[in-house]
């Protein structure tokens, strides 16, 4: 009996480790082809992050303009953020969030999920909405610099039209941001003021 | 004079090579904060890659199942692949398409940009639209299995709703698909069937 995607599925062999940086840690693991023959596979192990979605009672959306050195420009983007080692996605992003722009929410939605790399890491980031939003103080990392500010979202849509943003899980949370604001997906929404 | 930009830019000081593997090459860079201290900025150095949304004269659009070891499951993707060196952006779609899909294009067009990791890798994935397709004999390379199929755009932002589709490339593809079919977003078509 042979399961549907016995023609696609890869099996591990072997896993070999190649790197482990102050922040990249990467494998080569050695998997066996749906043809029997063997092939290698390098990727980043990463331990998953978080984006929110964070709306303002005026309709607009709390965005950062962060410096990424490897795209050696500032970028637009959503708050987001890796997890730490067993940490709760929800409790991520309120920290995320908080940390990043000093804001709160009162209530959470969770969206989706977003593979950024599937060819090379196995990252996956969870999207959140959050509403209620009650302004703070904020508490960078040391050495993290970005820029929070509240953004139409008519003109990040212009944005990603015209090449200015680019980020890709920004621009999955934009489709669910439309979308969530046409009224074809629902989302649920949760208490989690006391959390 | 300080430009806009100057409280959140990083200054690159120092280049040291971390992993040259068989296709993953991963860089550490030393960086001056617009504090003036020093930070470490780990990455993978990609050459580049493309994706192509393809419609049919019937409304569908062309995608594929392939398993992604690193997600450890089979992935719903537009057609996509890595620029060889030198390769021009458009070169590369109408390659990537007739080896993955075996389909070629009469028109195509070149929608945005979509930077998948911005955090650790300077990949920047050019999204191109193709129609005008004509069904051909594909080449796959060694070791890659995958399985090509139209589908009803609607199908795939269910998809994307539900959490079946979660590649970000794709899901970047499907905002510029659902922009462009309700007349949002306009693309500039030029016949390449004769390059």
């Amino acid at each position: 009996m042979s399961a549907p995607d016995d023609h696609l599925r890869e099996e591990r062999l072997q896993r070999e480790p190649l790197l482990q940086g102050h922040f990249l840690k990467v494998v080569r693991d050695t998997v066996r082809l749906p043809d029997g023959r063997q092939a290698t596979r390098e990727f980043v192990l990463h331990p998953g992050a978080v984006m929110v979605v964070a709306l303002a009672d005026d309709g607009r959306v709390l965005m950062e303009r962060q410096y990424r050195h490897p795209m050696g420009q500032v970028m637009l983007e959503f708050p987001a953020g890796k997890r730490d080692a067993g940490e709760d996605s929800l409790a991520c992003a309120r920290r995320e969030l908080q940390e990043e722009t000093g804001y709160t929410a009162r209530e959470w939605a969770f969206a989706g999920r977003h593979a950024p790399t599937i060819a090379y890491s196995d990252e996956v980031i969870d999207i959140w909405f959050a509403r209620g939003l009650q302004a703070g103080e904020r508490r960078l990392d040391p050495g993290e610099f970005l820029d929070v500010f509240l953004a139409d979202p008519a003109e990040l849509m212009a944005d990603c039209r015209n090449g200015r943003l680019i980020d890709g899980k920004t621009i999955t949370g934009l489709l669910w941001l439309q979308q969530v604001m046409n009224g074809s997906w629902f989302l649920e929404w949760r208490d989690n003021s006391a959390a």
